[in-house]
């Protein structure tokens, strides 16, 4: 039985998220189908985690087995054949027997983008922010974010979540022209976790909150101060990391 | 009377181009309408060309005249309040009454994307081309193009067109990652020539023509001998100049 790793691109404005659901178009779904159809097997694909409803990913990582021969190269040109436009299988590899997409996974990479004037080209893939953003504040906010934290206050309420409590390694804004890109680096994210981020960071940059008032949410654990989730188009799956 | 200069940013793919039809959404015809409603009375844009059907608009100019006496930070929050989204007003600004968006452009500048792996995000932005291109020799066939010279082998037929001579002021290739991105400026631009530039001179990557066959089309001025046209989507109306 072969174990293949596989990082995919997609664009999540047409998905309601990664995960397969009885009904509702699914990333999970149409990879499946796809990967099914290639190997005329029913196929089980496990993602590094799920994205949610409208959320991209630049390179989310997947695992499956099968006891199909193909090539890699056949592999990756042959879902790619099968799979919708908004959904691209960017490498393929063998992975050992016990690799997890999930369980193994160290450190994933999320990005956000804001942009400050409104834009036609690339609007499903960004935030129009229509408040005066101070941009030194929301990066004063994102430091009290670092570290190992228990985000409970930045996360929805998820009944299967054991624990709230999260190594942000970094959590940093740029700038570059009208766009602000927001990127954390963390061992796992909770449920909604950066878009309420964003939102909370957004609060401060806009001045409704201090930018050290995030330090405290964070302490509180309640979720009722934090910020207003940032919408879905503007957040990528940018990265995940593997030992 | 007033005559406003208009800055409009559009995504070309759901739009039949810019140039209002009896049939099929236009750029001129969503645009039209949602300034007739604004002023609520009708009103004729001219815009500094046309962009063809799938072209997107990251900058074009428009004028039109007016006799609304509303402010301009309220004329372009209320076009954009009543354009749909894949159309943004960037900038509003009062022109002298001679103004002419057309007549009166000294330059523009388009910008042609490629991709040399398939993507999901952003692949209504970009033409993945399949084959292994040599940039080095796409550069150096791009500079056979500078210069004034007659493009009749890089231009559709067209009755209206007077004469084929343009003056091209820079046309260069830059590689960021697995995006190639060429930009042209030129005093004018015959219809179709970007596309068919753009698909000679990966003609020329792929190494189906030396470089140097690029200026043999050019000084030959015959359509059959340029390649077959890039595909709209991958081009980008990026700035018009006026004196």
């Amino acid at each position: 039985m072969r174990n293949l790793k596989l990082t995919l691109q997609y664009d999540g404005t047409d998905f309601c998220g990664w995960q397969l659901q009885p009904r509702g178009r699914t990333v999970q779904g149409v990879f499946e189908a796809a990967a099914a159809r290639l190997f005329q097997k029913p196929v089980r694909a496990v993602a590094s985690g799920r994205t949610d409803s409208g959320v991209h990913a630049l390179a989310q990582v997947v695992n499956l087995k099968t006891e199909n021969p193909l090539g890699l190269s056949k592999i990756r040109l042959g879902l790619n054949r099968y799979l919708p436009p908004d959904v691209r299988v960017l490498h393929v590899e063998e992975a050992e027997a016990s690799f997890h997409a999930r369980f193994d996974a160290v450190r994933r990479v999320y990005e956000y983008r804001i942009t400050t004037v409104p834009v036609a080209v690339g609007r499903q893939y960004t935030w129009f922010c229509r408040y005066r953003l101070n941009v030194h504040d929301m990066a004063v906010a994102a430091e009290f974010l670092q570290g190992d934290h228990v985000f409970e206050a930045f996360s929805k309420i998820n009944p299967e979540e054991e624990h709230y409590r999260c190594v942000v390694e970094s959590a940093a804004w740029k700038a570059s022209g009208t766009t602000l890109f927001f990127e954390i680096c963390a061992n796992r994210f909770l449920h909604g976790m950066v878009r309420l981020i964003v939102g909370t960071l957004v609060d401060a940059g806009r001045g409704k909150i201090p930018p050290a008032f995030v330090g405290e949410i964070l302490a509180s654990r309640d979720r009722s101060l934090a910020g207003a989730a940032a919408p879905a188009q503007g957040l990528f799956l940018k990265e995940v990391m593997y030992d």
